[in-house]
């Protein structure tokens, strides 16, 4: 048997939460599935799975229904402010940028740290020369604003001038993406535009390679999404490759005993989606939604909310 | 018996690799005694572990000897950028601050941000707003360098004309803290100017909860150094901790386990220091030195390098 490929990706925990029926999920579900394919176009003629997350990831960003690239929501100031990380399981390389603009693809950004910098973190400025370096597109600031994450954000901000809680409004999930290829290589993605009306120079976990993201080709592939800062104070990407690891917990077990962990250690909602060494693949949340999809062994496209 | 408390400092691993004699490691070491003794007398008097690691880290950011705040080596620029980050044990709580200038103590800056900002991670301008805001001591550019690092950043920076590779001539430790307190309770801190001739932007594990930082009262308190992209690749705080978490290994083991992953995974150097749950404390390092102090049992201050 040809050695098979494995690809999930997901749009955020949550952000379906208040969706009522299947009909006003579906252009978000179509997106998921548009965007597999692609995934699968790259993993079935052999393609390696950092391609294949990043181009996930990539897509994902220029959907304005996902809140990473462009859709991001706004920051305090009404403007966007980018994370995004990529992890290569094969050798434990990552990439990782925060508090970046004007990047139409802050996953590509951060394969190009991965590449090209000699780090495997970088912020703000310092990102953005090197992508000038690197002759990246820029884009206008403008460019990742959409008219509806503009409307959301002044909703917020008259709230907050009536001292009510803004940030347990509107929630949009982070994406990511995990696959593993034929030869058996991991790798997983993750880029958010952050939550909403967040402080100035805010990071949450999306760039913290074991918080929000790891990959490990003898462990697992992971992404998550939720409530940024419970994902680092958990550690908890690492926390499920280490219940892989150390306890020898098959994929789907450490997915729901790390969102557990969440839970218990610090009372926090969010979601995972995870890969391991064979392919398995697993998606576990305490949210109501989570928008995903996944490629099932005979090759077909799955996406679910609920 | 009075419940005890217990406290572990360092300076770095690999700093003083070039040193020949006692005599030559003599300042590192009485600096080291003598913020131990400030961070004992909290300790000895019942304060907070998150006191004693802050009043630590204060301290060593003071000293031009330890890379971390006055003394912390330049970017390629020929500029201070630091990160620190403070995690508290009882609650998992964290501050974190990356990419920051101007701040005579960014430790105290990621106290801030654990208490004030309701995010776990502040870069650059947002996190000095934060510091402006709540009326944080700013300082000249020029306070954080010191004569001696100019000197070691113009040779740098002629060995980088010639094409030598600059990373790997001189190094400088972050520095770092641990503690239990006399209630049992846990607290982590670190600091540091990252490593010499630095991309602008990059960030390495000393703020990266996780990497070079954990605490949690039910495992143990850690704070790393070395080549930080590394522990951000390995996670290797989480790491340690999860050793003793899931394998249920002593302080001691769990350490050394960690330092050796690393050189498996990573093929690197560098250090840790550990408190556990019941106060009993290890330093591991595969550099061939590390500056650091501890407390005994019966209340002697010890301080070491080789």
């Amino acid at each position: 048997m040809a050695k098979s490929y494995s690809l999930m990706i997901h749009g955020g925990a949550g952000a379906l939460d208040k969706v009522k029926n299947l009909q006003d999920a579906a252009p978000c579900l179509r997106s998921i599935r548009r965007i597999l394919e692609r995934g699968q176009t790259i993993l079935k003629r052999g393609g390696p799975a950092l391609d294949a997350v990043e181009t996930c990831a990539s897509l994902l960003e220029d959907d304005p229904l996902f809140n990473a690239g462009r859709g991001s929501v706004l920051n305090e100031h009404g403007k966007v402010y980018m994370d995004a990380a990529i992890m290569d399981g094969v050798t434990l390389d990552a990439g990782a940028v925060a508090g970046i603009n004007r990047i139409a693809h802050p996953i590509k950004l951060a394969r190009l740290i991965l590449e090209k910098s000699g780090h495997v973190m970088l912020i703000g400025d310092g990102a953005l020369r090197l992508a000038r370096r690197h002759k990246m597109k820029m884009v206008p600031e403008s460019y990742h604003i959409t008219e509806q994450r503009l409307e959301e954000y002044k909703k917020i901000r008259q709230k907050q001038r009536g001292k009510m809680d803004a940030l347990s409004e509107k929630k949009h999930g982070t994406i990511g993406a995990v696959a593993m290829d034929k030869k058996g290589n991991l790798a997983a993605a993750t880029s958010t535009g952050g939550i909403p009306y967040k402080k100035e120079g805010r990071v949450g976990d999306s760039p913290i390679i074991g918080a929000g993201i790891y990959a490990d080709n003898s462990l697992c592939a992971i992404s998550a999404t939720g409530h940024g800062e419970m994902f680092m104070r958990t550690v908890l990407a690492k926390h499920i490759a280490d219940l892989i690891a150390f306890r020898k917990m098959d994929v789907e077990s450490a997915a729901r005993s790390g969102i557990a962990y969440l839970k218990r250690k610090v009372n926090s909602r969010g979601g995972v989606i995870v890969i391991d060494k064979k392919g398995r693949y697993a998606a576990c949340f305490n949210t109501r939604t989570m928008v995903r999809g996944w490629i099932a062994r005979n090759g077909e496209i799955h996406c679910a909310y609920l």
